[in-house]
């Protein structure tokens, strides 16, 4: 049991690696729609950055057969928690050792998530020095605010998919120190869906039940624009360049988030996010706990406001499976 | 030294006590133009929340001969932290000793930043019960949104002015945990303003030299909207029902913040707050630094764009003194 | 056939009357969540209007056994139009003739639409003079903005229901001077959709075919915010206080509007309006025509982004009837 | 004096030339920042327009020594109006003759404002049409959105300054239908303001009296966004590339607009407009009078909340000449 004086290892989501069938339109889509800058190459592989994401990437995405998670990648709070944590994670059976790191950043510990997702703790990280002719006046900015398209500012979370939600909550909590921000019990109070952070957000990663009973899945990489008005400037973007809407602009009740939900062009799904949410400040937090057995909260949990739910988004995830009759919600 | 895996003992800015000479017409500001909620009454102080604070109250208004500071009251992130922090404040020799609590909240331990600001930590709060005709389905949501004028959803940091910024500043980060997020250096190096903050926010506390030579002052309170389009609807409601605005809708260059400034009927410079400016994330985060002798930041780092801050930006403070002309920038 | 050079007899949508079988709840809908201002009072009727609108009223709410249309009035580009379109419409066989007045008007000719919906030409208005306490110094704003609800700002357009699109459309077009701005066919190219104006927006007046067959019914009511955020306002503040959101926020392709569709607690539907999508000053503007037997145009024309259309958005209108299957769209 | 019946003969604001002494500079700008569209180049001379403008340009851009208006080009509610205006201005001794066209456009009719400003009358104009790779599946939208920038999305207005304003305004009431929506009177009661408009806009035209005492100035030519989010957006980008911000975002008294007034590189002062203000469709509409002998109106008409204007405002035009000391607000 960490002491409640003790930080928790994880500080922040690092960088998410995206698997693609079709590596130049989804790049096209990450540069010219998403304002997106590319730093590197190195193989099949792009790194790729949003315009105040401080480090040399904050998305790699990687030629494969089929859409998917390449790995998630987390910072920890100091090199310390990095060693501690990767001595804890060998101890508990599910580590897979340290490689010696990747462009942009030093060694990194691996290790699966209980549904099977690939995870690596790190902490020596390369910070983006811009090219003077990108560089802005604004010194808390790390580039300026690039000119293509509706720019997005920075990786936000990543929602994973679970063939059974609670080993994998606990596992984040115990193991990475996450904390249980909200939670949402389907039938016979099973856990449905849980959104975890480690920082004032209401998530940095979420998890939801894998309506197919697949396992290891995504269910979207988000975004963060911060300004509401974007939502409906992407969308209108998305409209007229082709890409598909999944549902959105909308509000969700837990963790409160205007979204857009949108496909990239390789079969991700990609969440755009209009604001912070609520943000979480009380060191003693409750969570919050939405029983679908409840029709109100049934009814509100997932959308506050705006577009149903499509069945889609309980049965879709990549890699993508053919979808199967979803129950729940 | 604290040891990097040790949480600061400060988690969040709690409260805030506001004295006003115009006790009725402050209350009328807060509740009928930024939707606060009044709690309880004791004496001549009333206690007041946004409809998205957690607790008892974020802002207590005491009557009083002049506008100012009451206190600045922070929870700790633990009842631990509680203790250590009064004994080691205590050895400092700038504690006051404990009180009993107040509406709202239990034991609190009493000091007084170097500058004379008295400020507070405590644990024990009490959570806001909405009454049922208030209550919101939303459930991670304390309370209905208020109908009345622009809502505001949370208190956000406090600011506030100092004879000297540098001594308050080491307080702040050696005592209490702080980060030290960005930093102005005026003339021969010489601080003039700090951002300082235990969370992901920018800040929760900023400090900036007092022109005056003043020591104790506040320089303002702000309260968070969130969304850009309430700082234009705010600003047109108050020019509407004569409330004055010192300058505003623009954004700082440092902490990136969308603000609105404008003075409370008690005389007490308000901040209404757009977005929550950028993130921090990074657990090995460098000071911004922003030198004044440098012409871009001495343009770029008060204003990112919008309106040039007026002379009383720097001279004005509560309680109020004859203004002293200012020469910095 | 009227002349290039000759005005249209309609100048703008004055009024429309609204009927309800539940009074109070649907005055407490327009004032406190609308910020509606109640200018009059008489006999089952209540006088309402917008901090906007310049007139007496925008909106008439008359107690009745249902919810529906009470009737539509426009006001003439001048007096002499007035008397002359009289004449024409009596001639046309159409006409009911005149009534004194109503509070806030002068004398009104009647007359009804080829579907039965009651219309009224009129030019004498009240102008609205806001009691000192309620004066705005925005020598342009006949009213300072209300601290109730989200405030819209005006009436914006009527759409109504037609059991034969054409006829209607062609009576607004020869006899009141409208112009056809964007039009739907459906199969076989009938008409399902037409939007017309006498002024730069897109429309004033729209009006789709009844799936039901029904005739003179009310599909909504339009009121203007102008700003898209007060969408997400007004969207979050109706879940909170159980009003019926029926879609949105989203964007049609038609008139490329920003709207909201939602159910005043009477049972009419109520659209806010978010901007005003794109405004016409072509004066040769040639009729945008969209054909659903185009898959693109099928799905594009109603909906740009945002929530498909629900069943109810074809078949729901007021007076409201036993819905039938809506097979078009 | 013109029938109540009869249409004004000017219907729109068609285009506007700006002359630059920094070609290439001035088209990144306009291309690169508010992503207009090159449609075509002739000698010196670049047409370009906004995305939802339906003409072959809303924008000619011609070098030149000087930055300055190259002329303003209005079009005519109809073929008759134009043959009818310049026999009427013939008469009057102002006109100038008639041209075969220039690209995009048919016979034009030249002649000079009171002070001197070149305009021209037409009736016909070219369509844009965009290319396939172009094209928009929203049928009101004549081309995609683009992708750079922050896209605006058609002219608005324009404003001139003038030595005197009297005699102009009246000119464009009584030879070009205008209406005079609103006045701004100064010491004396001497006109320094009016806005004019023949649309439901407040204004496709301004003038403000020259404090320099020049003749055939222009003050500035506006874009459209329609979304005060884009204020920001755009300012943000102008600080981060460079673009010299005058004052904004704001919200004027005079038309209740949400600005931002900026410098194109070539010297230009361009308005980006965030909303269309309030919209006039009142047939019988009694002009505002903003007198600034009264203090509200002298505070309240030129801002009603915002940065003040700088002197700048008052004295610098393009042509630009040497400031002179501006006395009247």
């Amino acid at each position: 049991m960490r002491s409640r004086l003790e930080k928790p290892p994880v500080a922040q989501l690092a960088h998410v690696e995206l698997l693609t069938p079709k590596l130049e339109e989804t790049l096209w889509f990450f540069k010219e729609i998403l304002g997106l800058t590319e730093t590197e190459r190195k193989g099949q592989s792009v790194y790729l950055r949003a315009y105040e994401d401080f480090y040399h990437h904050s998305l790699k995405v990687t030629e494969a057969s089929h859409a998917g998670l390449g790995h998630i990648a987390w910072r920890t709070s100091s090199p310390e928690a990095l060693e501690e944590s990767a001595i804890s994670l060998e101890e508990a059976g599910v580590g897979q050792g340290w490689i010696e790191g990747d462009r942009g950043h030093g060694p990194a510990y691996q290790f699966l998530s209980p549904d099977g997702h690939q995870f690596e703790l790190l902490w020596d990280v390369d910070y983006y020095k811009a090219p003077s002719e990108e560089k802005s006046l604004l010194k808390n900015r790390p580039q300026r605010r690039p000119l293509r398209g509706v720019p997005t500012r920075r990786l936000d979370h990543v929602n994973i998919m679970a063939s059974d939600v609670e080993p994998n909550q606990n596992f984040l909590q115990n193991e990475l120190g996450f904390n249980l921000r909200e939670l949402k019990l389907g039938e016979g109070k099973t856990q449905i869906g849980a959104w975890l952070s480690v920082s004032n957000l209401v998530h940095e990663i979420a998890m939801v039940r894998d309506a197919t009973g697949q396992k290891g899945r995504l269910h979207h990489v988000a975004f963060w624009y911060g300004y509401p008005q974007h939502l409906f400037d992407i969308a209108d973007l998305c409209a007229d360049y082709g890409i598909e809407i999944e549902m959105g602009p909308g509000k969700h009740g837990t963790t409160q988030a205007y979204f857009l939900y949108i496909y990239e062009p390789g079969g991700n799904r990609i969440e755009l996010f209009g604001d912070s949410g609520y943000l979480i400040f009380d060191p003693d937090w409750e969570t919050v706990v939405w029983d679908v057995s409840n029709k109100s909260d049934l009814e509100k949990s997932s959308i506050w406001f705006g577009p149903r739910l499509p069945e889609s988004f309980y049965n879709y995830g990549t890699p993508s499976v053919q979808p199967v009759k979803q129950t729940i919600e």
